[in-house]
């Protein structure tokens, strides 16, 4: 049974930035980023309208097929509803493109936002579980859906289910002393274009080493810090990437030589350096800088989060 | 400057099995088991005599061959020192050639052995991270030679060092929850034998795979018993051992089918299923014992301690 909501129903979410990919933790390891996208909805007595501010406007298609649109449509779908019409407003602080999670973020704070509205007609949110594989399924990056869902760091991984993948995520307690430093550059990148970069074999010493790595960086996010630059090595994906994205490739090093746990975030080009230091070393910020890259820091950032009833500024 | 110990010193060392290659984590994740080898040796003025109790009496050389000796001799050369001549004892419960890492024990015991008799000369005994690296060096097995030193659950990594493999190991603190149910075969395996049997190069596919559950399986051992299931799935290694231990495979999997996370210990033919609950179904128990396992429970098991003085009992 499907119920059209009526309305003026109001709704928010504020979603996170994440680095997914992270070191040799290809599809598997994620972490939310403090830089949030705002979705603001309303349903209406017909029609769609769709505002975008900051990231992505004037620049990202205003109609039916926006990320954020299709989402909340496949999050109606899923808590068995429908809407007569829908205004849509994005505040967009993630930058598109770079590695940080921002489809992800459209995906998991569209279907958020439809819990807000969902619970004021009565219907079942979405749950954390229930979050995490319908933005996968919808999106493809488990790890970026996961800690957009989550907030913190988190572990996903895939099986297969009866109708197709299950995707699932563990959360991990980030320890407190590790500082995140996401340096991003005005270079774009699109992840389904990289991703042909990869190989589709590699020797079983190579998959060993990664696998040793990633369960390290399991410890070293959460127990050891420092045992972050070794627990970031990868053989899988970022040397393959690096052709396509030599000025990250470039700074990940010199970073690395720093004693910065640099790894890229997601597919790149971004490239988030993790240290137990509070700072960057004044030359790795002057490199950085004069290659184009803008560097911040940021604390992990909180799961999604979602409210009825918020009126749609515009 | 090469120290010769005087004749009668005397020292124990107590040193666990363990269980390598844990799932996923091949090569990686090792966990000592609460069953133990104790060597006791004694300098002498000269000659070399070993006695060997328990497991292996009757087929390991009792001459300067032994894997104990060699280890010790070793050791000796580590921390600068040599002897006149030497009695070693073993009284080895570790069961040989099962996966069980019983020669990671033998090397490990041995250096520590040498740690008790140094100690006594005024020379410094070999530290935590210096007996994984010689023990690692010596017997090629890392997660086994951390899971003895260390206890307890392990991590371990190779990198290059200067002057060869570095290796080095994080603990983990196994969840208190877990239960250790190791079921082991009178059918005997060597390592090397196995090891042939994986195929050189994997699908980036099979290496993703692996690197999500290990990543989980330091998760599940350490704070989510409930994912053991999901976090023990490999692709790597498992599968194509399975040719070459049938009987293993097979109640491996009977083990999944109720639920108990069951791996290969090692490179098998020892199953060790890890689980909730603090018993194994009774079809289970049954199937094993009649197809050949002995099956037993045991703790994770503490890290090798080693003592000066003690007398050798023979």
């Amino acid at each position: 049974m499907t119920t059209t909501l009526p309305a003026g129903l109001t709704a928010t979410s504020v979603v996170a930035a994440s680095s997914a990919n992270l070191g040799p933790g290809f599809d598997s390891l994620g972490l939310a980023l403090s830089l949030y996208d705002e979705i603001a909805v309303e349903t209406t007595e017909s029609g769609l309208a769709v505002e975008v501010h900051g990231e992505g406007a004037g620049q990202v298609p205003l109609d039916s097929t926006h990320l954020v649109v299709r989402a909340i449509q496949h999050g109606l779908r899923a808590v068995g509803s429908t809407v007569a019409g829908l205004k849509v407003c994005c505040r967009n602080k993630i930058p598109h493109s770079r590695g940080l999670g921002s489809s992800a973020a459209a995906v998991v704070g569209g279907l958020a936002a439809v819990n807000g509205l969902a619970s004021q007609a009565g219907l079942k949110p979405m749950t954390e579980v229930e979050l995490i594989q319908r933005a996968s399924e919808f999106e493809g990056h488990p790890d970026n859906a996961a800690a957009a869902v989550l907030g913190g760091g988190v572990v996903s991984w895939t099986s297969t289910g009866p109708t197709g993948p299950r995707y699932a995520a563990a959360p991990l307690r980030i320890h407190p002393d590790i500082h995140l430093f996401p340096a991003i550059p005005e270079q774009r990148s699109l992840t389904a274009e990289t991703r042909v970069l990869l190989p589709r074999s590699v020797s079983h010493g190579d998959a060993r080493f990664n696998v040793s790595r990633a369960a390290l960086l399991v410890v070293a996010l959460t127990e050891r810090p420092d045992l972050l630059m070794d627990a970031t090595e990868d053989v899988l994906h970022q040397p393959h990437r690096a052709i396509a994205m030599r000025a990250s490739a470039e700074y990940m090093q010199l970073l690395r030589r720093y004693g910065i746990a640099a790894v890229l975030s997601g597919a790149g080009p971004a490239v988030i350096g993790l240290s137990t230091s509070p700072e960057l070393p004044e030359e790795a910020l002057e490199y950085g800088a004069a290659n184009g890259f803008t560097i911040g820091e940021m604390t992990v950032g909180h799961g999604v989060r979602w409210s009825q009833g918020n009126p749609v500024r515009s």
